[in-house]
């Protein structure tokens, strides 16, 4: 017999940084599921007002999505490496590579990808 | 032991019209959540970066939310008449009126806000 | 193996401001989920008696949505000013305009809603 | 790893007499779960405003519960005959009765609960 | 990837009044679902011996939803004047009566209402 | 963003016995869940007239989780032979003996059980 | 957004003995709903291994249950009491015997079970 | 009274393209509900085998992540735009710009922004 | 307002060996759960009695969880694979190991692993 | 209406060596959930490179899985014995020994295991 909690968002503490940053995956995946959501509901409707809302809502969800990545990458400096990589290994993985191939991406494969996407690393730099 | 249901979003027909006005608040219940999730982390931190992202993705949110609202009020005719009418009931119940008062502004009360609120309903209007 | 907390809704303090604001939040939540779950229940019957009951208290939930949605207005003046956009930018969004037409209603467009809704914003002047 | 379910009140199909009950006890229940809700808040602020609201819907939340209360004695006259008995059996188990004197009260006194109660039971003759 | 809380039920101090009325409406909500549970089971087998044990139980928590109902009149005042007028006003609801014919109940009606069902009051009367 | 299913209780067809096995092990959780609920209740209030309700009702509760315990005796007789060798094992392992000693109970010790505990078969007996 | 809590198991302080038996009520609940998830993968598949790894399994899940309700007679001696008058208010139950009749047992019946069930009290031997 | 459910992950049917983006967007929740889980651990242990084996997984969760985002800008090209922009979108909202200068990125900031990140478009010539 | 499900456990259709193998993936999860929901029991508890009856069934869940792991080693040939290159490749990883040394694990050091526990798989040639 | 909490992972206190094995438990439940995510997403598409992604990321997080029941086979020994046994358990059960058979494999039957399985303890001897 489950029920509603009315004091789920109370603010406990300032967050360490660790766990800011575990607040802000959860950010994400709350996005993602929002995106999920009015996606399904696009799929099932006909109405043209409630499309061209939805869609236009969805769209900013796409955003802060993409948003919240990108502080993430602030964040968790190991995570931003992986998104720098993760072209790279994609293509390999879909193209038939080996694991160790794949892996191979993470030390001489990860520089080549820093001189392909120099721009990228301006969120990096702005660090300094 | 729960456990993630892999196909949670699966489309099984088309919406009714009835059923697609309940998908829309679910979907203001989410950009809510949303709105709660983001606030509860903006005041449980002191990261600059961080907090200007939040504060502009929850922004947003609250569009999303008063843009869903409108929606709603276009799916759902007596949601909208209700809408109309709150502003006025709210200023009476905080004001101490009765409850007799308060259920007063259904009749003439509205019509008086209809007169109050012209440019409101041109979403009404939309629909012809 | 979930099971009932018993302790659910013991009061750990007084809120602050944004938690109150979160918990009303929350509240607009309960109530559209009982709209929801009413609206289910009427499109599944056809016993009469049970239809008039659903529909009455239905209306009532309505509005108590939009007496909390008030009262959010108050605690939350920038979701205020996104109600007064949303009329203006729904209308836009569901004729086509770009993003950019429509974010540019939170500017002089701003203005023009509150020229277009001037009673709406007794709720404000409640504040002084 | 839960999800929101975009679906999660679409028709499946009319509801047979036992199904509609058991819809109208769950509407009991959110009634009940959200007097507690807004019980609790209530307790959290001391925000004038937002009492207020509080308040007057939390009463026509109560009033609700005790409607759909009524409903199930309709569509449910067991429920109906022990709530005839529950004043009576109450005072008896507040005052030490053992279980068999409590359990005595579902025969004679029964009898004399319909008669103590007479109005109540216009609920019934409507039936007709 | 929710799992077993071991220590869901530990007492973390005494309750206060309202917490307690807030504790027994979750106890209705507990016997609501069981009630419905069993009622589920009931229509699913054939099997007799399971019927009939299923028909003794289930009948049982009816009386348990009554008992705490009268309890909850007890601690919640508000709620047993609902509870008094809420027949008169299901009557009126299903007849088709005006929203504020309903609401009148409150006043004249109530006293009305106190005269139709002078035996259920004793248990106000238990209170001095 | 989990929402109330307004259709959770729907038969979809008759139960295998294996089914209705399930069901009741189902039913015996939500008993024991009560009881839980309601000796937490017990322990966090010293009102008298609450604390009389709730040992009124916990005390059926009981009742009912004994009572479905027989039932499930009845469906499934693997776990009746389980009960008749349980009081036996639970002195064993208590006293500190073997998981061996523990597991000879099955055979010779189960045969000394059913002539320890003859009147308790009178339940299989029922079946014929 | 529900998401996995990391610390869901940790021990607070020591449990009092109410405390303690709602815990072993918990793991029994925790063992039945194995019962049942293994039971249904059972009747789902043909795969002869995983047959008899799960038959083997579930069987001593079934004395998991029996062995804590055996801890739970125990630490409840008025669940115990339920459970020595169960067997022959369960005979009366299916044969059609009315409450009062059902509810006699717990007094004369219950000396009449003792002398039934004489062994089966060894577990309150264990006590002194 | 939750349980488990036994059955979870049936495949019903083939997945629909919107469908499978959906499910692989629940996948990077999935991945970054289990990078908080490991990242909370870390945090809560000094235990250095286990923090060594925590790191490792937990790092190639990240690479997960990472992955399964480069599959949703394959079969979502609307969010592989938003991708390219956050970067720039990013800096001008920590820097302090406003809405309408962050939303002239999709624009000619995006023109610019394909033209920095050259490479990382392979992904989209996979495609052909 | 969640509630419970009365059949969450109907066999819908026969599992294919895919499914079958997430079914007892679950079945694992499962166990696990028991372990953790026992042990920290025995933690919060000084009873004796209470002690040696966890002890006993928290470690038939061990065998359990291991007996499960052995079914999935069957169904899942892969998983097999990892089972036993883990001991080395644990050893790596807390000894400082890279990522690359790791990984070489799967290719010869896979290979020695077979030759080091010859006698584990005699499981796989069960299945001839 | 339950909600997202947006602090559910922030770190309370060092875990206890029980407490951390149990974190570890968990994190092999999060690890076979995202396997049967995965697994079933595979079976529910024909897109050869989702397909591809989906093998690869499932293939680590079996080592994941296999990584984590290392380190439970160390941070508790008692699962290691039963780890040591399982296999020929597994034999003597699926090919229909009694229970006692199984059970003897406790004693002498583990010492044979031991013989068989000489380099797997290596993670025993890393312990010194």
């Amino acid at each position: 017999m489950p029920q509603t909690n009315p004091f789920h968002s109370l603010v406990p503490r300032k967050l360490t940084d660790s766990e800011l940053a575990r607040s802000i995956r959860l950010n994400i995946e709350a996005e993602l599921d929002a995106i999920n959501l009015y996606a399904a509901h696009l799929d099932a409707t006909d109405n043209e007002e409630a499309k061209a809302i939805l869609r236009h809502v969805m769209d900013e969800e796409r955003e802060h999505a993409a948003l919240f990545w990108q502080l993430i990458a602030r964040l968790d400096p190991e995570q931003a490496q992986h998104d720098r990589e993760a072209s790279q290994k994609y293509r390999l993985i879909t193209t038939g590579a080996s694991h160790e191939e794949v892996e191979a991406v993470s030390e001489g494969g990860a520089e080549a990808a820093e001189v392909e996407l120099p721009k990228r690393l301006t969120v990096g730099s702005l660090r300094k």
